[in-house]
This record gives structure tokens, C-alpha cells and sequence, in this order.
């Protein structure tokens, strides 16, 4: 084995946001050297890590310049230059997840068609390279209302999907490549994270369940383990972990899926790297998803992902109608009460909807959990000064 | 109540040893400013703060300078120049731990003294300016072999500390100001971690026990739960408590107690930080002693001091024999253990002894996580290339 803890290995990392921090603390604790290129001189990254880099993430020279000043990269943000990448590969840089399953991520349509091409349960979908033909097929009633709209690119956080209901929505998309998928009756939101090292060993965390916030389209609750039955939880994760085979995947990969209403589970969308219905797993779990997701990329044995406790997580998000220097308002009353634990992602100014940080609640009765998640919810405020 | 989060209030921290890196991980968490004062420019906390400053923490302008670019005040290590601090307090800073109690605490002749002051139960002791005071008491009996010498101040980790069995240990301590005790037959080495703020809130954590390196006079084994009866428990409790109340103290004060063969409880020592004994809280507590320190400091409210998991914590120390660039040889053995969690403090260089990081075990039941304590310690090496 390679000697990774405080020694000159230098890990790289594309993208210096809130998961890239959560992925510091971790090779803090190991004293891994950690390198980051991000774009944004203050993003939360920024300060805390060995050596950060300004760079545009999409540009070919600042990441292939970056990864050769590394001896792994690693990615917490799936929307980088892949050229580079593949460069870099070529040229014997280690980079997990492989370039080429980023490359089937990054596009919705490829990881659509991945799934169909491998058998993996997915809504129907179209393709389109631009609005006008997806009005197009409106017209000639080969898609009708509603239906989910999908950019094909750069979505994150619930941007880039919406539900077009009526032709003012329809008018109202962007005029980019998209995907449009039937709008199907759902019982649960799941999601699996599993983790998979170079060696082929996986370990796979709980099935959690997840509730969305009606009009922005974030998650508003992560709860694990999700209230599902024995049979749909197995189901899940042997859908999951067909992904993560058939992709031949290295490192942690999200796996984000519909329970239908006649129990069947489709696969909604995958993230290649630590993930918001992961957090949880900081306080809840023996070990954490960033802290599994820096060894199975440096190919060292796996973690045990059980949990410890019942854990559910709050997104910190801006309130509507604020935008300027953060406040968190009431922030000491949920530090109150028991096993409730804020983290604040460092982002100094805050806007409507904007992901500023997570509370984790964790118990060992999953009812008073949830109880106290709802309290969290009610209590906490995003607001600026 | 001050708006600390993703602010411009800015936290100042004495010292950037291991401590004051696990403290970051909390400040981080938080997205609390962060800077340190420290005179080794590799020390384990240079690179990951907000602000690195270079500079001796017993030198009176160095704290001072450092001090008036602060909001507040703490410590992770106790030798620290008071004056300088008495100076700031009386300009209106707040410290924490107060310089009143760091100036007790600093001195174990007046430690000593505070514990009879109050009658807080502890060994006998006497006070010796010189080693030829000593030397002159020992020729008239008034000491008899075998006895405990500490020097009165900046002793760490058991440095310090020595049990003087004969003459030629005499002779070969060094001449500096010093206690002896009388050494006490105990069964068990305990410690209590209480946190007050502010308000005057406490609490408590649960009792820990201790085991040490017999040669080292290091710490090998911390068992949280201490495997010791409720009443001896509740007893260390509520002396630790005593402790806190009669010092009026704010932050976070670890107590290391002994439990005599007929079952009293004697106070050894103090620390007025997060300490060794509560490294197990990471991966154990609802609450970390870490967190928990930032709390009562900036007087926010206390966290939940339960555990979720029995928790041992093995310290890494060099191996004798061993010096330079650091190998931590079957670490990837270890990782292969369930709940198994290592902390490297990232200090480049082993010396013998030298404390390099800790691992902790947590498991549901104490007895298997006693025996991975064992596999651990007697699996991971820390050598040198």
C-alpha cells in the first residue's frame, strides 16, 4: 500500500464548495494533503485545505494544469473538463471516479440511456437537443402535460428540473438539450449510497428516504433508515449496486430512486461522489460517507456503514425574500435540544433557496427523530442581516 | 447572543498542537473564524485556520499583539504568558478558560494548594523550590522512598511526572521547582470532562477510565464507560463538578482522579481544555468534548454528553528505536476492523513516545470493543522510513 497519512502523496480535488469542505475534514483527521481548484476565491474550500488553486473547473488547461501537480484526483463536483481528464488518464494520473462513467453522469441522456442499455428499471424518457424540438413534439401530441423536465447538463440542487403542467410553463424552459420523462406516481423518494474501492470491494450505507420541498425542489428531510419495508429496502440496493457494477464504478456513487405506488423501484438519477442524502451519516453512522469516499478511492479497506443511532438531516436553505450577509436565526435554541448538531457550509452571503448548510438530528427512538427534525425545520432561519 | 456563525467574529486560539486541530474540525463545522497563535510553523494546525500566526505563547507582546486581533480568547494548551492575558482581560477581552484559573492550573504546587483550600480530596503533597530542597528533606527523613515527583510546571503527556524509588532516581531528576506526593495503591485511573459557560450551565461526561504505558507514563487505553461501580461513579462526578464550581471556571476542565484500593476518590490533576481522555467523544458522544469546548466558551448552550457506542480510544506514540519522517506501518490493517477510526495529528516526524495520534474503537458492546482495543494497539507501529 501506498503511504497516503502524513507523507508527500498529494491528493487532488476538482471543486472547493460545501462537500469538498466535508471532504477536509476527513483527510484532515487522516492528515492527508489535500489540493484544491475551484473557481470562487471564497467558496467554502477556500483557507482550510493544504493548497488552493483558482481555476475554472470546465476549463481544459487550469484542471489538466492542476492534475499534474497531483498523484490522485478525486472530484465533489461532477461538472469539470473531461478532456482533461482524459488527458491526464492517458498520461498515468490515477482519477477516481474514472473519467468515463463522469462522462456518462454529466449527461442525463447518457445515464438514461446507460440504464436502458443495462437493464436498470428508469422511467421512460425522450431526448432533445433543443426547446424547439421538444415544442415540436408538443405539437404533434408525442409528449403531453405534464410531464418532468430535465436539462441534459449542469443541474444541480433541483435546478434544471421541472414539472411543465400547461404550455406557459412549457414556454417558460430554458433553451438547452433536455430530457422529458412521464410524471410518475410515487410513494417515496429513496436514495442508496455505495462505495466501491479499485480492489472491487463495496459496502452499501441503509436505504434512506427523502422529502422534497414542494415549490424549490430540495430536499427537505433525509431520513435514515427510510420507513420502507425489508423486501423494498433489499430491492433497492440490489438496484444500486447492479449500477455501480455494470458502470464498473470506483469511489461513491448516490444512487437516487422512485418507489412507486405498486412498489416498484425505477432509478431516477446518480451523483458520482458524496451527496446530500449522505450527510446524515457524519453523525449517525460508524463510518461517514466523506470519510468512506476518500477510501475507496485511495483503495483502502472499506468502512462499516451501519448507523449508531436514527439519524435525519435539515437543509439549511435561504428563506425567500433575503439575500445579503447570512444569519442564522435561532440557531442556539436548536442547539437546545438533544443530538442536534448545524453544519454551517461557509458561505458568507445568503439567497432564496441557496444551500447554505444542514442540521443533523440524530436519536435512538427514530419517531422522537423525527420529531425533533420538524421542531429543527420550524425553528432555524436562513435570514440575512 | 453574538452572531458567531459565517461572521466577522473572530476566534482566537493559544497554541496548534492536535488539540487545537481538532478544535478547528469543530470551527470548521461551524464556519467559525478561526485564528491561532503558534511558534512551530509545521505544528499539526498550520495550513487548515483562517489565520496562522507565528509566535511564542510565553512571550507577553506575542500573546498580547495576538490577543488585540481577537474577539475572544481561548487556549488549547495551558502554558501560556498570564501577564499578557490579565493585560487583555483588563483592556475587555474575554478569555476563556479564565487567566485566574489558567494561573492556578498552570502551577501544580498551587493546584495542590486550591484542592486543600477547599477541601477537594487529593494526595498529600510537599512544595520544593529547588531539587537540593528536596535532596535536604529526603537526608532527614522527612521523605521516604518510594514518592511521586512532578515538576510544578510544564510537564505534558507525563513528562514531568516520575515515581522516585531510590537515590540514583534522585539524583537524576532535574533541578527545578517540584511537588512529591506520597504514591497512593489505586485500582483505577479515572477522569470526568465537565463543560460550564458562561450562564453557569454544566455538564458532565460520563466517567472514563484509564490505563498507562508503564515505561512512558502515557495513556494506552481510555473505556468510556469506566468500568467501575454507579456509586464510585456518581462520587468522581460530583468531586469533578466540585472542582468547576469552587474554580468558577469557564470552558471545558477534564479531572484525572484516582479510585484508592478502599475506594476514595483523590483528584490528581487537571486540564483546563479538551484532553486525551476525551478524544473517545468524537465518534462516542452525541456531543464531542471538542464542540462542546466551543459551546461553553462562547456561552451557547451545552450539547448532549451521552454516548451512542461504547468507546476506547489507543494512542499512537512512537515506537522506541524509531526517529524521523513517519511510517504508520498496518494502518490498512486496522481500517479493515469494524468501527475503527484513526486520527493522525500530522506531525511529519516520530521520536519515541511522541503522541502522533490516536485511534478510536466504538462498538455496541464494551467487551468486543475492548478486545479490537487490543488487536489495534498491538497492530499499528509508528516507525520511521
Amino acid at each position: 500500500m501506498k503511504n497516503y497519512f502524513s507523507s508527500d502523496f498529494k491528493l487532488g480535488i476538482l471543486g472547493g464548495g460545501q462537500l469538498g469542505r466535508m471532504l477536509l475534514a476527513e483527510t484532515q483527521k487522516l492528515d492527508i494533503h489535500t489540493s484544491i481548484l475551484e473557481s470562487n476565491k471564497n467558496a467554502p474550500c477556500a483557507e482550510i485545505c493544504n493548497r488552493f488553486v483558482i481555476g475554472n473547473l470546465l476549463d481544459f488547461d487550469a484542471v489538466y494544469n492542476f492534475g499534474k501537480t497531483v498523484d490522485l484526483l478525486t472530484i465533489e463536483i461532477e461538472n469539470v473538463n473531461l478532456d482533461a481528464l482524459d488527458q491526464l488518464e492517458e498520461e498515468g494520473l490515477t482519477i477516481y471516479p474514472k473519467p468515463k462513467d463522469l462522462r456518462i453522469i454529466q449527461s442525463k441522456a447518457r445515464q438514461k440511456n446507460f440504464y436502458i442499455d443495462h437493464q436498470i428499471p428508469t422511467a421512460a424518457f425522450s431526448h432533445y437537443a433543443y426547446l424547439e424540438e421538444l415544442k415540436h413534439s408538443y405539437e404533434n401530441s408525442i409528449v403531453d402535460f405534464p410531464f418532468v423536465w430535465k436539462a441534459a447538463r449542469f443541474g444541480y440542487d433541483g435546478t434544471g428540473v421541472k414539472i411543465v403542467r400547461n404550455f406557459a410553463d412549457l414556454e417558460s424552459l430554458p433553451n438547452v438539450e433536455c430530457i422529458t420523462e412521464k410524471l410518475i406516481p410515487f410513494k417515496n423518494e429513496l436514495a442508496v449510497i455505495v462505495a466501491r474501492n479499485a480492489d472491487g470491494k463495496v459496502k452499501t450505507y441503509p436505504v434512506v428516504e427523502m422529502e422534497f420541498h414542494p415549490e424549490a425542489n430540495q430536499v427537505e428531510y433525509v431520513i435514515c433508515p427510510a420507513r420502507i419495508d425489508f423486501k423494498t429496502a433489499e430491492k433497492a440496493k440490489e438496484i444500486a449496486l447492479k449500477v455501480v457494477s455494470d458502470l464498473d464504478f470506483v469511489g461513491l456513487l448516490a444512487v437516487e430512486m422512485f418507489q412507486t405506488v405498486d412498489d416498484k423501484i425505477l432509478v431516477n438519477e446518480v451523483a458520482p461522489r458524496p451527496h446530500n442524502s449522505g450527510h446524515y451519516s457524519i453523525e449517525a453512522s460508524y463510518t461517514n460517507q466523506f470519510e468512506q469516499h476518500i477510501r475507496s478511492i485511495l483503495n483502502l479497506p472499506l468502512g462499516n456503514t451501519d448507523s449508531k443511532v436514527a439519524g435525519i438531516m435539515v437543509n439549511l436553505v435561504g428563506e425567500e425574500g433575503y439575500s445579503g450577509d447570512v444569519i442564522y436565526e435561532n440557531i442556539e435554541e436548536i442547539l437546545q435540544i438533544d443530538g442536534v448538531t448545524p453544519h454551517i457550509y461557509g458561505k458568507k452571503e445568503t439567497r432564496p433557496f441557496r444551500k447554505m448548510g444542514h442540521v443533523t438530528i440524530v436519536n435512538s427512538d427514530m419517531t422522537k427523530a423525527r420529531e425533533i427534525a420538524q421542531k429543527v425545520k420550524e425553528t432555524i432561519k436562513v435570514i440575512s442581516k
